[in-house]
């Protein structure tokens, strides 16, 4: 297997310092955490994705891949509720945490995988890509929009609430949540894509459709088709520039399904290779600087087998934006070989 | 969520009387009748579908919800064979009742959901709807026509040939059958649109033919997708005219994978998402009149989990079909709330 | 259910001798032989898929169907590797009788179905119908390319290599493999065509884009959709003239959820709906002179309903290639029956 694109990897002299150090190695981030959100167990997402093989796989592409093992997240003694908002101090320490961590592994030029770990831990990997590379853009995954504030979630969870943290557009929406004064907003709601939403509250509806964000819903791809969403999903954030990807993949944007393993399924998601596609799409641009994998939740699958299904999705999608084709390629040969030699050489 | 499609309801002005004065509320209405076919237990469909949550579902949409019960139908003893016709007059009788509550339904301004029981069901309800609304059209969503007449069915059941009832365009086709004299058919070919099907008889193929019957086969759906079906299903039948539709749902239109609790299940029928995208989009049209929802036996799945699968499909094509949407809908928030009071507002 | 495609068939006169005598009836030939890979059991898919009510769905079709039963094939105790290749000999004398049968059929008027077996028995067969119809074209429809030559194959598996036993555009790269001296390659890289591509190894890539062999991987599936797949398929092999279809069927081709009783399934597959569509496209050619239907492993399924759904989904794509509809056809009945006597004419 190997890389694609390389037409779209010239592109990238024109790129921000960010990119332009890039080495083409991997580093593997576990973010064990689950304090986001109150179910127990999606902080063993990180250590099943590992055991379903993923650095074995990984080693099938054509680079160096560093598992850098996992971060340790403390869980604050002293953390009141913040209006209905749980661990508020514990969520911010841990995601302070992480953007260190994911700075650090872009800084030193690794296209970086992030392993949830619950989706409120975007906010710290997403903040810490942007310390490096100010101009990414983002496309977000997911059956929800995580994009409550405080004063609109139903549930108070955090993971519920990652973009809003990150949208300067929102920053006089937002109260001031203990725990988080070590960040600031710096996303535009312009540089932001949804793939994958069908369950949105009524107050993400609204900042949805107040700030213009551009997202395709499950009805706009049973409308338009994969293909064509990521057509316009790619031309809407690169079009006026090649820039840095972050992708921040909720496993629950796959159909329950294919993925039943994770605390908050919805019905009617994406087909496996939906989501293959997406991964192969954004691969192909040559720009993915760093991926979130999130709500895998070992301990939620009524089975063995369904536990196993969803962690080996996630590493299917992890090796398909890291450049494993469903065509194949050929780096291992040059030519067709005609002789024993030729095939020894390849060994 | 909220009601979709403003500017189609804006279209009600130009309606039929019938249209004119609707309450924008929803009529439920429970028939457990299962003589239209030979296995027990689809007379449980209507109570089965109220415990997988309907009512509960619909208390988030916009408009009030008044669930009627169920209809009591009787089974005649003295009700022998018309041909290989079962149940002949029994079915009759059924429907004449059925067809009193449908009309008494819309007449009072509800958009009326009939739960079955089976499919010959739709006969009375698509009568009655059709003595207060006579110019509705009808989109039967189904793995089978339906339309055998008793010269034509292999089986001889009712509900394999409920549609042949309804239309003018067979009246010198079908035989007297006893216990219909109360009706007459009304319906022309041209009203109406099958959405589904994969399961078609030899005598029916010959009467879609011979009637030039619009119909997208699942090869169809194949063939355009799921949006373009809905597109030109809905230009062929409200283009000359703004008018009531009539939604005939059978529940084995999904594949046997996602609504395994049903009598008569075809290999590779509509997925959930092209399911629901057929009921949005009847939906956004402002026009659903009456909604019938058959063929759940939750007494013929294999396990709990399938039973469950399948009444809960139908509570979501019913919620769909009445204006849940998947990217969801703002009414609780005029705006972004910017603080507690914002917020508290709303509750 | 009915032949479907008239036009297609008056189009025969144009044809070559192979075609002109065709009787338009089915032979069915078995081949349970397993040595062409290392897994027992697929020597049971012949009567595995008999099982499952092949010959009695065959029977609602037009035309006389004679089942030939199985071959007998001998396992050679002498029959070294050639390389890391195991069992040359064997297949190559399982091949050679299988191509004379094959041969037969075909001579004899007969569409012909071969029921695997391994996909190793593709090189008899295809070599068989050549005989016949030197100038017929491959359709192989695999999640495989089976192209590997015994210089680039992983394994060594003669499965995995059948297609490069047929390319005279492979001849001076293939070796010597002892076994198959009764055979040269007959077949041009542009009279196939591959759909369901998603596991391709390294040199079989290497040989795909050397060749220029045209295929669409299920990633070309995902981006063109089934049915413009199937458009560019057969306007690529039959624009320049009508000619015989061999069409090879791989079970694997379809998603392991729906055919996992076989040997090397790989997630990503086709939908039940899209593979009866190439199957339905097929026959609506009203060219088809010979099927493969192989890699049906009855010992493979993880339970006896997994087990009888890679059966019958087997049956189901034959009766698809050989014409049964699912819009169905109305052959029984000339016009639509007015009373009993029109529908006792038919009986």
């Amino acid at each position: 297997m190997a890389l694609r694109g390389p037409l779209s990897r010239l592109l990238r002299s024109t790129l921000s310092s960010c990119q332009q150090n890039r080495s083409h190695s991997v580093a593997i981030l576990g973010a064990p955490f689950s304090k986001g959100q109150k179910r127990r167990g999606v902080e063993h997402g990180p250590k099943a994705i590992r055991d379903a093989g993923l650095v074995e796989r990984l080693s099938n592409l054509d680079y160096p891949v560093h598992d850098f093992g996992d971060l340790t997240f403390k869980h604050l003694e002293k953390d009141e509720h913040f209006m209905h908002v749980p661990f508020p101090r514990t969520v911010g320490r841990a995601n302070k945490l992480l953007s260190g961590a994911v700075s650090g592994a872009v800084g030193a030029g690794h296209t970086c995988i992030m392993l949830g770990g619950d989706h409120s831990l975007a906010i710290g990997s997403v903040e810490g890509h942007a310390q490096q590379c100010p101009d990414l853009c983002l496309i977000w995954v997911d059956a929800h929009a995580d994009i409550n504030t405080p004063l609109t979630s139903p549930s108070g969870n955090l993971h519920g609430q990652s973009v809003a943290f990150l949208l300067k557009d929102l920053q006089n929406k937002m109260p001031e949540v203990p725990g988080f004064s070590w960040m600031k907003p710096f996303l535009s709601a312009r540089d932001l894509v949804y793939i994958g939403l069908r369950d949105v509250d009524p107050g993400e509806h609204i900042i949805l459709k107040t700030l213009g964000i551009q997202y395709f819903s499950m009805r706009d791809i049973d409308r338009m088709g994969i293909q064509r969403v990521m057509e316009v999903t790619l031309d809407h954030l690169l079009a006026r520039k090649q820039r840095p990807i972050h992708l921040s993949f909720d496993i629950d944007a796959f159909d329950p399904s294919l993925a039943p393993a994770t605390g908050t399924p919805v019905n009617g998601g994406l087909t496996y290779r939906e989501g293959i596609y997406v991964t192969e799409e954004i691969h192909n641009t040559g720009l993915l600087s760093v991926m979130d994998v999130v709500e895998v939740n070992p301990t939620l699958g009524a089975t063995p087998e369904a536990v196993e299904a969803t962690t080996s999705l996630a590493v299917d999608v992890i090796a398909s934006a890291l450049g494993q084709t469903r065509e194949g390629a050929h780096v291992a040969f040059p030519k067709i070989p005609e002789s024993k030699e030729d095939t020894e050489l390849r060994m």
